[in-house]
Order: C-alpha cells, then structure tokens, then sequence
C-alpha cells in the first residue's frame, strides 16, 4: 500500500541507538519530534547537537535531519525517519535573544518557552502562580517567528499558553500533553486552551504518560 | 566593464558597518575573509556570530554570508560583498571534535590552528620551540577535511605548518603573511613553506601590517 500521509511521532525522548531507529522505521514513521534537551545550556546543547551529528553518520540509511517541511517527505521517499530536533525548555538560548537565530540555524526546529518551572520566558505548569509572558519573552517569541522556531507550551501554564498563542503570528503547539477533561492534572490542557490552539491553527499530541 | 574575475580580501578585521562595506564595495571586492573571532570560546564565538547574524539583517544591500564557493558568484552577481567567517585561532572549538562540524554547520569556513601561541592543535610562530602537529590536531585536520573547513597556518610555526601541509588531504592557506625573503620576521614564511603550499595548490595572502 502506498502512503499518502506521513506519519510524525510528536514527541519522544530515547537512549537512541540503531535498534531504536529500525523499531520505527517498522512501525511506519515518517518523522519524529526528538529532545535534544531538557535544562542544558548553549554550550551544552552544542554537545547533545554533536551526539546527533555522530547519529547522522553513522546510520545514513535510517535517519536524517529535517531543518525544512520539505525534509520529511524526503525522508519518507527515501525510506528513513526524519529528526525533527526540539527543546523542552528555553535554556538552550540562556538569556540572548541571538541564540535563537544560532540554535534555528543549527537546525532546531521546536522549543519550549518553559519545563514545569518558570523560566524567562513564560510560567510551567506546576508553578503556584502564573503570571503569563515575561518582556523578554515577547521579544523571544517574536524572534521564533521570525526565524521560523515552533513554539511548543506543554509544560506551560495556562495563561501563559494563552498569551503565547495571543501574542504568536504563527501556530502554536501542544506536541504532548492530554486533554483535562478526560483526566485532571496539572500537566493537562483545559478545553479554553485547546480551543485557543486549534483556532492558531497549532495542534494537540497525546501523552501516553500514565500520570498525566 | 564586466567583470571575468572574483575579487577576494584574503583576510580583515574591522569595526564593521555600513560605510566600511560600502567601501568594500566601492573597492570592487567580491568577498572578504572576515575574521570572526581570535581567542573567543564555543560560547563566545556563537556571541560573535550572533553579531553577523544582526549584520546580514541590517545590510542585506551590501552583504550576505558565503557558504559554499557558488555564494560568491551570487554575492558579486547582486553586488554585494560575500562574507567568509574564519577563526583566527582554534579556540572556537575548546576541546571537542565534535565543535568542528557543529562550527561549520554554523558558517565558519576557515580556522587557523594557532596564533603566534602553543595550541591544542600546533604551535604558533613565536614559541621557541615547535613540536609540530599535536595528536588532536591530527584528528581536527582530518575532521576539517570532512566537513569542509579550510585550514590557515598564517600566525604558524614552520615545523608545524609543513606537517599540517603534509596531515590534510585538501589545500592549506596562509591568508595573511609575507615570504620572509622579502623581509625576516617569525610570522613570515620561508621559501621552504611556500613550496609546500604551493604544491598542495594552496594560496598566499600578503599581509599589509608594516611589522611583517
């Protein structure tokens, strides 16, 4: 059967290894939305930037990085999984909004304005209070924009999440999180903030996560 | 007259800006070797590149980055002044191979392996002595060859330089340095280098600075 879709796995993290890339080759992705990082900094996302470029090597025949849309199809044309590199957090940029031109440029393509804590860009989730989008963090959504970075709030707060989608030009996404109303938690989404999504355009990726 | 040739500054440093490129290109340069950096760590440099990032978004009448050689033909087709980034220096890099690609995927397209100084590469030209090549500047120069990153010995010591020459299976640059039979001095360059330059279809680039 021929495809006629493609396939992207929305989020995952992994001890990645040739074994864990042939396991989803057979499951049938296209592409794959994979942490590069959670709380490293410039430097060190550089590090995990170079472990990637080691896996780029040394298995060509399963895997290539995607920088534009256009990748992941060939990607599928050509039978490998396209790696779609992204941030759970903001501290890969620290506190320079320059850093989000680099880190586009170096090919990541999705980053989280927080990780359950508040950052400087915006209020986790599992903070008491949430007081929305920091000034610095304007400027850095504008800036992910601008260079074409996704902007991703599932770890985030919700009126954080709200004015991130407000303030965003471009579609705002929810790679992995679940809806509240199918079960409470902190870590899930109220039906005012899906609304808010799909009316970015953005999207909404499951968790498969038993506690949240 | 139209030109058959493309003109390129082996090597400036500057306190760039808009008049400074409208004179280059009054000057009628194709390109310019910009240096990036001299001693700068990874985090460092990526604050520089930051710099150039702002620099292309200010004057893109006047400037673009150079990437692959066909860069320069666009860049004088549209009269503009292709910048080529190099280190003056291996520091960009610290040390980790892995910085190599990671640079390079970044626009750095020349490095030198020393300045005047001991490397973690070489040695530079006012060490009294020069042990040569250092086992990790053998595995950056063959990395450098992979990637695509053109090797400059200018501020090199002669043992060094000559095993450099010998280690990388591309051509070595000396873009900034005179030949010492012209005038004595550490940073200038013996007969003795610029025929293994030479050979290994290398180039020179004559320095203007009156000390050498």
């Amino acid at each position: 059967m021929s495809k006629t879709m493609l396939t992207i796995d929305g989020l995952q993290y992994s001890n990645w290894s040739r074994e864990i890339f042939e396991q989803m080759r057979e499951g049938g992705l296209d592409a794959v939305h994979a942490t590069l990082v959670y709380h490293e900094t410039t430097r060190e996302t550089l590090t995990r930037l170079g472990e990637w470029n080691r896996r780029f090597e040394a298995y060509p025949d399963l895997i290539m990085p995607v920088h534009v849309p256009q990748d992941i199809a060939i990607a599928q044309a050509s039978g490998r999984i396209g790696i779609i590199l992204g941030a759970q957090n903001c501290s890969p940029i620290e506190d320079d909004i320059d850093m989000v031109e680099v880190m586009r440029d170096l090919g990541l393509m999705i980053m989280q304005l927080t990780y359950n804590n508040q950052s400087l860009l915006a209020c986790g989730c599992y903070e008491a209070e949430d007081s929305g989008i920091t000034r610095f963090g304007r400027q850095v959504i504008r800036e992910m924009n601008r260079v074409g970075m996704v902007i991703d709030m599932s770890h985030s707060a919700e009126r954080s999440t709200l004015e991130a989608i407000e303030i965003s030009e471009r579609p705002v996404i929810i790679s992995h999180a679940n809806p509240e109303s199918f079960h409470p938690a902190k870590r899930n989404k109220s039906d005012k903030v899906l609304k808010a999504i799909a009316e970015s355009d953005g999207l909404l990726g499951f968790s498969a996560i038993p506690s949240i």
